[in-house]
């Protein structure tokens, strides 16, 4: 079901997206039927004042991770592109590494639509949570 | 851990918000830590052509339940008003009944946020996700 | 530049939405490019407790405001449907008209997105700011 | 009417946020009443693959952009928090400096919303449109 294990999804960010892949900052952690997992290694360039991890940052880890979410799905037959995020800020999460549990709500052959839930790595209570757009390619979803 | 159950909610509507208790167009079906479930019962009014419920029916079982869910948190000691809402529309429901999931992701002395899944109330696939935050009144989340 | 006039429009609303139309509810007060202004004309039914205009009601109001900003660009051929909608309620209206002033922020072959700001008829400050996308059908937009 | 100028908010900036500061990466342009104007100065770091701006990169520019707006108009006597944010991508901007132009759509005692239009430096079509919420702290606005 799902075309893209883990070793594939980051072998095709190796290739096409090095500038992502090849800081670290990410580590893709499982792909499922709609869903994917990613965990932000956090770094000091990934802080803000008060020593949490920035809103950028958390935005990065929700975008990329439900977009590899779809990636999983339908294969590296083509670019989605983001065209909506919507993202609550819950808590400060200070300086720890961050999960993106991402699921697809909706995969559809011009859009599709997921959720990401963000925690920290070690557990606890969701630092925050994001919705976001893709348009699909033309003929990358049958 | 939930201040108002389920018959509690429903008198709290019914003597506070009379317009939507008397309608018969929702039924609260639970309330529980952090958590509701709000059901849209369908009919004529709900509808727009294509015979599937409304755009706005979806946005108002959201709002109200994601509410609700927040309500039996803190109990009926003020008005909890929406600041923000969002909602993605993911499929044509049809003309059915529908449940609204509701979860508080975050239950703050001046902010609430929460999300929904909405369904149809037979089972299926989501037919739409909301995310929605509320402003409390002061004193009302110690 | 605007395929569709006040007139083309209410014609169009009459014919395949008689639901929204003969309620009497919104007039359409103006299309231009890239641009429409809805007007609310607020009855009972749309307030809810402390007589200020729902929540349900505001987002119909920017719904159908940007619906028919697309649909006066891209002419009656075929239904653009929403997929997400955000919306701020920025101060209680109280129980007056409100206007709908409606931007299309980008009229693209498969997607639209636009946004709008409701402020009372008579004027003074927004009372809510949503953004939406809609999705359209194919061969609509050239 | 306004607290702070470009100089003051400048000033404020590399006391308190010397990691956005120090960059470079983003230059005042603009302070006034309810509103403010913020430049990208656009550099490699800045791209993604297709040498377009990146996501994270105009969502940053949203966020303080906005976020200086309401500095301006509070003053520097507390932090605000970004709770919310909604981002719409309209086209892909290239590699070319943006400006983002912010005006807040409400200033209250404990919310602050806001929303700015991005666009190339040089003039053009819109980019991307955002939404954001900020907390205020208690005794910041009167």
């Amino acid at each position: 079901m799902v075309k893209m294990n883990v070793a594939e999804v980051e072998a095709f960010l190796a290739r096409e997206f090095p500038q992502v892949a090849m800081t670290g900052d990410f580590t893709v952690l499982e792909t499922g039927p709609m869903s994917a997992k990613l965990r932000l290694n956090c770094g000091e360039h990934h802080l803000r004042p008060g020593a949490t991890v920035s809103g950028p940052t958390m935005f990065a880890l929700a975008d990329i991770g439900i977009w590899l979410a779809v990636l999983a799905q339908i294969g590296p037959v083509g670019m989605a592109v983001t065209t909506n995020l919507n993202i609550n800020f819950l808590r400060l999460p200070g300086s720890v590494d961050l999960v993106a549990d991402c699921k697809i709500l909706k995969l559809g052959r011009r859009l599709a639509i997921g959720e990401c839930g963000i925690a920290p790595a070690d557990g606890g209570e969701l630092v925050a949570h994001a919705t976001a757009t893709y348009s699909i390619p033309p003929g990358a979803v049958k």
